[in-house]
């Protein structure tokens, strides 16, 4: 193996590590600072190890896993967009191409393509694996939220509808999650944490 | 499938969040604070993937990869030991076992202890896998304090040799690491960010 092979790879690895200080809006659980995206995927690859009974038909844990650990990578370059800002995510596809091109492309070839291919799966979730994988993405911020009574929904003044709307991908992959979420989005709206889409 | 183990298993996940407020001693590579265990762990599983080229005959990726996930969870009770404090590693063994017990106890019974074996596996670092995630373990904090200005490494006085040996691990997987290990120590070492073994 050459020498010039194992110098990207850990190019890459420690251009990695700068997804550590890629803020989302999430919070952690104990409220003491928002979550950045490198322990965010880490958290989602665990998951998918857990949930692994909830995944659809199809899928294989071992690559739902792989694509989680990239799914945020391009986030360095691109920085994370909030989900409920809809004037960022307007350009978010081609900052996030671009971010790809640059930060795949210090891979050796073959692995720039395969993780490259991971990463665009992901984001067309049409796949089982990528269908999964958005699912624990959606997942993770309502648990977080939860457990930060109310965290960005509470900040942000976010509606019943809108975060029904952003949780389907996980209607879509299982009943007995959807239930979960279901029962979770009744009982925090019941306490007032999420506004009512009538309110003005 | 019961809501019993759905509900066991977000338990689990939510108590998991707290990893992310675990510190290392190990710095970012922009210095602009310390490292957390779950992003490290994130880290890791990435590395895995990319330097899989290097994992020892008879391993398995996919597992190496859960392997890493749960690798550090028990630091949540037990907290992180740096490597060079002999007296916070007398008692580790003792405080991370019953991390252990509880924390994997809050998983339904098959996957408390699938994900238990493989972080005792991890612990013992004797089967393909595990010295393959061991040696993952260490060469990424070398790839943290290189970055960093000497990190940890001028920050506690570390000298040369004790950085050899806690590296050995890289070099019972790979040859061609191992060379490119002991280069940077070289290099490090020329320009005074080790201390000699001979100093007072």
């Amino acid at each position: 193996m050459s020498e010039n092979r194992l110098a990207a790879q850990l190019r890459f690895i420690v251009e990695a590590d700068r997804l550590k200080t890629v803020l989302r809006r999430t919070w952690l659980t104990d409220g003491s600072r928002r979550e950045n995206s490198a322990e965010h995927s880490w958290h989602l690859a665990l998951m998918a190890v857990l949930l692994s009974d909830h995944a659809p038909a199809g899928s294989d844990l071992s690559r739902v896993v792989r694509m989680l650990l990239v799914h945020d990578v391009v986030e360095i370059d691109a920085g994370d967009t909030f989900a409920y800002d809809a004037g960022a995510n307007r350009d978010r596809a081609a900052r996030e191409q671009a971010a790809a091109d640059r930060l795949f492309g210090l891979l050796p070839p073959d692995q720039a393509v395969e993780l490259r291919s991971l990463w665009d799966e992901f984001e067309a979730g049409e796949t089982p694996d990528a269908r999964f994988a958005l699912a624990l993405d959606r997942l993770q911020p309502l648990l977080q939220n939860v457990h930060s009574d109310g965290g960005t929904w509470r900040t942000h003044g976010v509606t019943r509808e809108q975060v029904l709307e952003r949780m389907r991908p996980i209607e879509a992959v299982s009943a007995e999650v959807w239930r979960y979420v279901e029962g979770v989005i009744d009982r925090v709206w019941a306490v007032g944490w999420l506004r009512d889409t009538q309110d003005p």
